[in-house]
């Protein structure tokens, strides 16, 4: 692998507005837990400090996960897609709740003919999570 | 849940130009296989074939997972997030490699101190893989 490979992956400057897709596994369990998004100094937050910090495209700001809810995200693995373009993060999930909603994966529903059927357990109260 | 929540779920008007990351999760070994996008039509074809077909960014249309390879992907379960904008397919994945460089799966590149390393392991030689 060349320094100019290291260099330029993630590819940022193949991302939407900069944003590229990061999806959490939880390194324990193989879950997914949730999907945000990264721009280039998040991520380089997020190997600098060994936390997972993602950017939040509704508020416009940097979001290290866990500041509010204390539910952080030890980063245990970076890995990067075939294309440069997407990062899957493998974490240890602070609390066991990654949703904000209490449970431990954000994808707690499933699709079923008659509709969405809730599958995941709500591990915390979410009315708590933002409390601590 | 209301008949009008299974209708807007998954929310594509919260995509990005109507697209919504749909993240891709081997049945059998819980392995994260790939990231793709999808759009209403994707998704709609999806759920009545039960077979991954996404929506192609760079080509621009729909792009049933497999059609040139052969590798195509039975969806067992189709998850949504929270937020109601990211899919998450758990699928069966004919032909073991759901990248198109031949690995199970596109992460198979760990970010380390020293550069970006190979952890996957190359099950199809891709020259072999799209003349099936």
């Amino acid at each position: 692998m060349s320094a100019t490979e290291y260099k330029t992956l993630p590819n940022f400057a193949a991302g939407i507005d900069g944003l590229l897709p990061a999806i959490a596994q939880d390194a324990a369990s193989g879950a997914v837990l949730m999907m945000a998004w990264m721009n280039a100094e998040s991520y380089a937050e997020t190997v600098a400090t060994g936390r997972a910090v993602y950017f939040s495209r509704t508020r416009k700001k940097l979001w290290r996960k866990g500041e509010e809810s204390g539910n952080i995200q030890h980063v245990r693995d970076i890995r990067i897609d075939c294309d440069g373009d997407t990062i899957l993060l493998v974490v240890e999930q602070v609390g066991g709740a990654a949703c904000h909603e209490g449970y431990q994966s954000c994808f707690f529903r499933r699709h079923t003919p008659e509709g969405w059927q809730t599958v995941g357990e709500r591990l915390v109260d979410p009315a708590t999570l933002y409390k601590k």
